[in-house]
């Protein structure tokens, strides 16, 4: 059971699945949390590349592919032998941030992204994928608000921009009903954490 | 005007590039010598990982996606501009590399090596390919000559490898009739040299 969770920043996305992850744990279920790039040493070395500030050169495709290359080690030799043993995969993001943050965000299409990514998954998909969806300003609001400051100009240039990234995340779960699932993450976390639990316990009962 | 120049090791190709680039300049050619990954930083710490002999992890697939990320800066960077300018850009490898080592040697298949590519170059191919093929224990055998040694087992074990990169050359050269040239590099390089001078310049006077 592969188990991914997609959201804007600030959509309590971290939050939620470290307590996910803890409570199926203390149920017994046989759970690995996973985070791009995941603590594999290529993953690692190519994720430097890209956060590298002083290289703002950088082209959206170039940059595509990297995300693509790093995600398709991480599978290697750590979510695929995970699944092999029948673990339960938590993954904190995943494909469909690729989709909606350089298909839709970065304006490269949405198809295209997905090509480059199903060769690196060799058409895999996650079994669930759940979408922490919350109005963008709203999300940047609260990050501002958890560093003690006013939202910036920055702040509003970037709403453009996640706007972007909403809209194909709500795209991708409109048009992949069979793995995804929205949740209102503009609700209290506790709201949020017994929805998400819900759903991934019915999830694993389904599959049992 | 795009020529790459390909084909596998012992070729020859290298130096009858650079015979080629000299020849072109003293003929008042406004043409660059581009060889992956051609001086971009990027494209160069992109290569740093694939070249890390201690990554011996690297997954073929991953390869295969940063290959195609260093090509896709290095054509940002320098190619596209060079082209824009209408300058003769001559490649040292370029995406047939890619097609005939992973997706015919590593198996990864050459259309889906293809797609990667595509997404990288946004659909643009090269406009001449020039094709040097030998049989790959012939050149092999002149790689041990250069540094004075005999064939060894490990060069044998790379034979089965580079028949598959060199089918798969022949094979795009057969399928994409409108952009590759076959030359047969066992000739001696008098002879493979003015053979490819003669195709550019036919190929040149085509297009002015």
């Amino acid at each position: 059971m592969f188990i991914t969770f997609e959201g804007v920043e600030g959509c309590g996305k971290t939050t939620i699945i470290n307590m996910i992850y803890e409570k199926l744990k203390s149920m017994n279920f046989d759970v690995i949390h996973v985070r791009e790039p995941g603590g594999v040493k290529i993953s690692e070395q190519i994720r430097n590349i890209i956060l590298d500030k002083s290289n703002t050169e950088i082209d959206d495709r170039c940059e595509a592919l990297l995300f693509a290359a790093s995600r398709r080690q991480l599978l290697v030799e750590k979510i695929f032998p995970a699944l092999k043993e029948n673990k339960i995969v938590i993954c904190d993001r995943f494909v469909d941030s690729s989709l909606a943050y350089q298909g839709g965000g970065k304006r490269l299409g949405i198809e295209n992204v997905l090509n480059i990514n199903l060769f690196a998954t060799e058409n895999s998909l996650p079994n669930l994928t759940i979408l922490f969806d919350i109005d963008p300003e709203l999300g940047l609001k609260r990050i501002a608000k958890n560093s003690e400051r006013e939202i910036n100009r920055l702040d509003l240039q970037k709403i453009d921009f996640y706007n972007r990234v909403r809209d194909a995340y709500l795209y991708l779960a409109d048009t992949n009903k069979d793995r995804y699932q929205i949740i209102d993450a503009s609700k209290s976390i506790e709201e949020v954490y017994s929805t998400t639990l819900e759903i991934i316990l019915n999830k694993l009962n389904e599959n049992k």
